[in-house]
């Protein structure tokens, strides 16, 4: 009994008709704070049942964080399902600035809601805690911040810790991380570290774990050296931060020319606050007629090799270099599927093709998945191009990806 | 006990590294057989607390779905689990073909993996089951398309049933939702109905919860009233193919130009399937060159009136109807933050015009939240107007949105 557990309140997270948040927000920060979680529970709004719960929990873990069900419409079920498990009657509380008044379980302190009007509240007796939060996402992540992580480390101060860290990968698939993990297996072993691969789409995160920090600062040493360049950053490390970055520090600017990606390159790059110092302009180029007009493809071009081909990926990359003031354009053709492939072309083939003064690069990828994942691992291909491409220019694409006998692998 | 309950495993999941994408699609397939889900529990890779989990919510639910955990490399850690909790030894299994052998819990049936080679199983035993399958999330759906959801209907059949609707709203806050199903409260209470409400950004999804399917078919009615012309669709209707399919029922083809969202726009319009048929070209003006060159804009509007305003919006949707083959086209600029807000142009404001041979709609939104949903917020709202649009015309958004006294409230 010495770690974590969560528990999650509310129907519509039982009826899958809400993708819950909280859960994974409250675990990543125990994690960052060296804290095991045991259990993620999810319950409905029925007291008995989220009663019998929390009483569970709290027999099994040292802390146990509770979200939702705070406020007046759920006729504040958790509040009376945590006083029961815990056999504290309900007693009415201090007033709280800004707050709605209601009622907290003997004992237990109220915690301010910077970002509402119901506040949470900490109960906490012979070295366990339990800990009431709002079930809105926001509500819920100034409360932790603000009241609950003070709590949580003064709960836990002392223990013996377990280290995590995230090193995360573009462009390879998870069998291909495995691959390149196999050498330092010993080496992770000696420090007592052991890992877990998670896969998005060619975006592949290995999250670490060993007995202490300087054990997981060797094992993350051993492991980057095994990933290579694959290798983008660590923890929250988001891939279109590090590419805006990388295109600040270079003081350069982009444009995008997309077709079956239907913008979703630009969006991402411009996902990040201050996108405008280094995002120029983007075309999406779904009708032949736009590549024409807007991107300058020759018509003839794309009637000798179809839209779908090196030559017009090329031509959409160079011509938006020219009509624009970047100084390198990405380009993306492809066919997103589910319908539009051949034989030779099938669901999943794109061109990505990147062009800048000194030169146009541009190869064929095949994105396995349906159409949302084929768009997905397009966006991600196309950001690894540009981050490779700023690290090291045409030359390191050209090493990186070289030209592959047809018909391209499937990833 | 009658209901299910649902136990994934994976530390992954329990350090908050992946999201959980299996529990809310289980959630959703046992909603639409009626069945009540009790809980979900995320337990980790720890052998003896996933058998004391499982346990525990056999004891509680006549169904356990159990998901991860089954291929080699966890050392088969949830079929010893599952064994262990359901009081039954592992055997040796018959050969399945293109699987994997490996042992199940005795008298438990296999089940065929239709996209993997890790198959699941089935445990039943006086009118309750457990099943395993595996945590990879297409094989998962594949597998209890297959084999489990046959069983589990074969398990519940003759209970009596709970009916599950979900209506979608857009444009629309959580309060204005709960504010207009005022009026019908009593009469889903006299139908025994109730319901529940989720927000994400603009998008309130109304879940609708009756004893029966006539019941449910009455109270959906009422609801359906109450919500008039916010209510876009039901269940897994998603906005973009709702747009989508009304720009294919009028043979209309729409232009994007965005400065703010950049590109979030086309790229959200042309997630769908078969989007080419109405989705014509897209820019992203994101400096104001592009605005300038790609646009049409006049240099001049910008110095006059600056790149966030009523006339620049203008411009941008009528310069791209003209430059493009499109019979509608959509403009936004405003200003997604976090920098770049005045006290008279603050973070979240934006200008959407919709232009058309017949004339230009163009109004101020100020949108709530940090970048990303000052962004979701705009594209649902562009969504929405194409939507409104579509079904009346410029007369029905003008109707729709009346001018709105400065400034315009956050939302």
């Amino acid at each position: 009994v010495d770690g974590a557990e969560i528990v999650l309140t509310g129907t519509e997270l039982l009826t899958g008709a809400v993708e819950d948040v909280n859960g994974p927000f409250l675990a990543r920060r125990l994690a960052a704070l060296g804290i095991d979680c045991g259990a993620i529970t999810v319950a409905g709004d029925d007291a008995p049942a989220l009663t019998a719960l929390v009483r569970a929990a709290l027999g099994r873990a040292r802390l146990v964080l509770v979200s939702g069900g705070l406020g007046p419409t759920r006729d504040d079920l958790t509040r009376h399902a945590v006083a029961a498990a815990a056999g504290r009657p309900l007693v009415a509380a201090p007033e709280l600035a800004g707050h709605h008044p209601a009622p907290v379980p003997e004992g237990a302190e109220q915690i301010e809601n910077p970002k509402g009007s119901a506040a949470g509240f900490w109960l906490e007796a012979d070295g366990r805690a339990v800990v009431v939060m709002p079930g809105v996402p926001w509500e819920l992540a100034a409360m932790w911040e603000a009241g609950v992580r003070p709590r949580v480390e003064a709960l836990f101060a002392g223990r013996p810790a377990v280290a995590l860290r995230t090193l995360r990968t573009v462009g390879l698939t998870e069998r291909e991380v495995e691959r390149r993990l196999e050498p330092v297996a010993t080496e992770l072993e000696r420090e007592g570290a052991s890992f877990g691969v998670t896969a998005r789409p060619l975006a592949v995160d290995v999250h670490l774990r060993a007995p202490d920090p300087r054990a997981l600062e060797r094992a993350a040493r051993a492991v980057a050296g095994a990933l290579g360049e694959a290798l983008y950053g660590e923890g929250d490390a988001d891939l279109s931060q590090v590419v805006g970055a990388a295109f600040r520090a270079a003081g350069r600017r982009v444009a995008t020319a997309e077709s079956c990606t239907g913008g979703a390159i630009a969006a991402a790059l411009t996902r990040v606050p201050g996108a405008s110092d280094y995002v120029e302009r983007g075309v999406v180029a779904y009708a032949n007629a736009a590549k024409v007009e807007a991107l300058g493809v020759p018509a003839g071009l794309i009637e000798a090799h179809g839209a779908v081909s090196e030559p017009v990926a090329r031509a959409m990359a160079e011509g938006l270099l020219a009509r624009s003031h970047a100084d390198v354009s990405v380009a993306v053709t492809g066919i997103a599927g589910p319908t539009g492939g051949t034989p030779e072309k099938p669901v999943g083939l794109v061109y990505l093709a990147l062009a800048e003064a000194g030169g146009t690069f541009c190869r064929a990828f095949v994105h396995r998945g349906d159409r949302e994942r084929v768009i997905l691992r397009t966006v991600t291909r196309a950001l690894d191009l540009l981050r490779v491409y700023l690290h090291g220019g045409l030359a390191a694409l050209e090493s990186r990806f070289p030209p592959a006998p047809e018909p391209p692998a499937r990833q």
